[in-house]
């Protein structure tokens, strides 16, 4: 195991009718004149945001709000939101939607307090040093972002995804209500569980030997992931399994699960430049990439690889041929994206196997990207290659 | 699931040489006349203390001693603490030891900003208003205190343990270095692994439906530790599997795996009279009382049971009876506790058959506690006799 620093002080308040509290909370944290930042029409049509307003209002929270985050969140909306925050001395920011509208009020908190361009930040490892307070209503379980403090923007000139993190930008608090996830579409619903299930793999791919605390975590939610998933596809109202998945989907992405190791963050990188360019659900560019670069990279740790078939899809060990297994243990999880309705393929995502050679450009590898396995542009060309026909075994 | 709060605020150092950092990180949390709090000898042969003072020293903190915290912390250091902190307008305790140095200095903590007895808050549910920060410097993986905000002392007068909890009590930082706890006796790091699985274990047993993400969590980690503490008696110095068993004993305690559902906390409410009454350490009194427990109630949910033991220790599940699934894992606890040098019975604790009414008397529970399943007297009293002659199977 690694030396490492683990620090989460996001309050999370988790269940039904929890919404009701931010404006106490924002009190709590000392929030005066609030912008209230959301996505599009679902929050308004569910009642939600009313919800939101009246909490405020019965606190004498001032606010002031900008809507239509919109996926994959823009820097225009960004420069929007800083404009705001700085004409209207803004001292605190409300999030209610999910990752794309979280990421977007984290760049709008260190924007608001930085003299410079806040792109300055994103995908340059310049460190935060100063970011407005924030609070959080999630609408769906899937970036973790709300117990995180990472945040991805996508530049609109060029469609250019770049990320940037620090402890300054994880929320002061963040409202779970798994009630307010009941309504979203099957698809949103099976793209959020993919991005889950990718922050736990991204972990899970370490070259950190004696890691046990830690494997056997991301199992327990790559576990509870696989049995809850099914479930709310199959019954959207199920409460009890939409409650399993969004505590999952935080504890997998505030980093308990994932200290002390290395981690492989290539198959995010990838899917960035999909959903940059064909503007797809994160979630689903995930399906599309992930089971691909396992695949490529499988041999660089076969054990690890059959480890996660058997402890994760059950698969049987074969002790003659531990491969099998391996190989096994990804064709069940590409099985598992497919049966609930991700796309496998470039068709099925929509991308086209003659824009390889764009996405790989777009990425700017320099010799070759850090992680489990080091990708070079042309393993990456590889990976992308392997995605484009996958299908399920 | 249950509606919950998580919040967890303190920032984990975790790794080698990582106590050299403990001054700057005062600093960091505005601590500038420091309470240096801890045990007994050890942290005074092995350097550790040194090193400590050192890191005070390059940081130009001011530092005042109080040394001497014994196991099963008393009432009366903690007098001694908040008499040297209210004299001397001390205003951060750093706390260097285990789970006994911590709980006393969060005694002194909310006593030190208490106008009354700190006792007060002790088996009362009296909510903390105000209490100095802390920082802890770990040296047993045990207690889980380092991440939580609880403290248990114990009233010299009749020798009575009571706790109390408040996120007000939970430490800014917390430094774990494994390395400390290679030279602990084998017996101590049984008592502290012990602890550590009952603490996942009263977060098991619970009445709450479908919480499966949690339910995984706590067997991920129960898992490690059963894997892990074999190794660490049969290898003291193995660095990796301490490593290992410390952060799951941070993970363990810090509620992160038992938000949303009822807890069972009567083993360690049980345990608390056999250390009061005869001085020995914790993790051996639960060894005793858990296995007993669990025979004892395991009527009241035979399939919770039957998954520790198929999930927990590898039983195969007899289908045709759960309950020889139940007591069969049940066993195997108690062989596992046997196996890392644990007493399993009364005569190996030290503990009379004959006390057992007055321990029971010293609970003083009124009608039932509440719990997995809520106990009378009698029931206690039965659970004791239980582990009067317990054997391993």
């Amino acid at each position: 195991m690694d030396n490492f620093n683990f620090y989460s002080p996001t309050e999370f308040l988790f269940g039904r009718d929890r919404e009701n509290e931010c404006g106490a909370y924002i009190k709590k944290y000392g929030g005066k004149k609030v912008l209230l930042h959301y996505g599009g029409g679902s929050a308004i049509r569910s009642g939600l945001l009313d919800r939101v307003k009246s909490s405020l209002e019965r606190e004498k929270i001032d606010y002031i709000e900008l809507g239509n985050v919109q996926p994959n969140p823009r820097d225009t909306k960004v420069y929007e939101g800083i404009e705001i925050c700085k004409k209207e001395k803004i001292d605190f920011i409300l999030s209610v939607g999910g990752g794309s509208c979280i990421d977007s009020s984290k760049a709008i908190a260190l924007g608001a307090l930085y003299d410079g361009d806040f792109w300055d930040f994103y995908g340059t490892g310049k460190p935060v040093e100063a970011a407005l307070p924030i609070g959080t209503v999630l609408t769906i379980a899937a970036a973790g972002s709300e117990g995180s403090g990472a945040s991805v923007i996508t530049k609109e000139e060029g469609m250019l995804k770049r990320d940037t993190c620090s402890d300054l930008l994880r929320p002061k608090f963040s409202i779970l209500n798994p009630e307010l996830t009941c309504t979203l579409p099957t698809y949103q619903t099976a793209c959020g569980a993919t991005d889950i299930i990718a922050h736990v793999f991204e972990r899970y791919f370490t070259n950190t030997e004696e890691v046990e605390t830690t494997d056997r975590l991301c199992e327990a939610l790559l576990i509870t992931m696989l049995k809850e998933t099914p479930r709310v596809i199959a019954e959207p109202n199920n409460y009890q399994a939409r409650a399993n998945i969004m505590w999952a989907g935080t504890v997998a992405h505030n980093d308990i699960v994932g200290v002390g190791r290395s981690q492989d963050w290539n198959s995010h990188m990838i899917e960035h430049e999909l959903s940059g360019l064909y503007d797809c659900a994160h979630g689903a560019g995930l399906a599309v990439v992930m089971p691909a670069w396992m695949e490529f990279v499988c041999d660089h740790n076969i054990m690890r690889f059959a480890q996660m078939a058997v402890r994760v899809f059950g698969c049987e060990m074969n002790f003659e041929n531990p491969k099998m297994t391996a190989i096994n243990g990804i064709n069940a999880f590409r099985r598992f994206l497919h049966e609930i309705g991700m796309p496998i393929n470039f068709e099925e995502l929509g991308a086209k196997e003659e824009d390889i050679p764009k996405l790989v450009a777009k990425l700017g590898i320099q010799g070759e990207t850090g992680g489990f396995q080091p990708l070079t542009a042309e393993d990456v060309t590889q990976i992308l290659k392997i995605a484009v026909n996958a299908k399920v075994v």
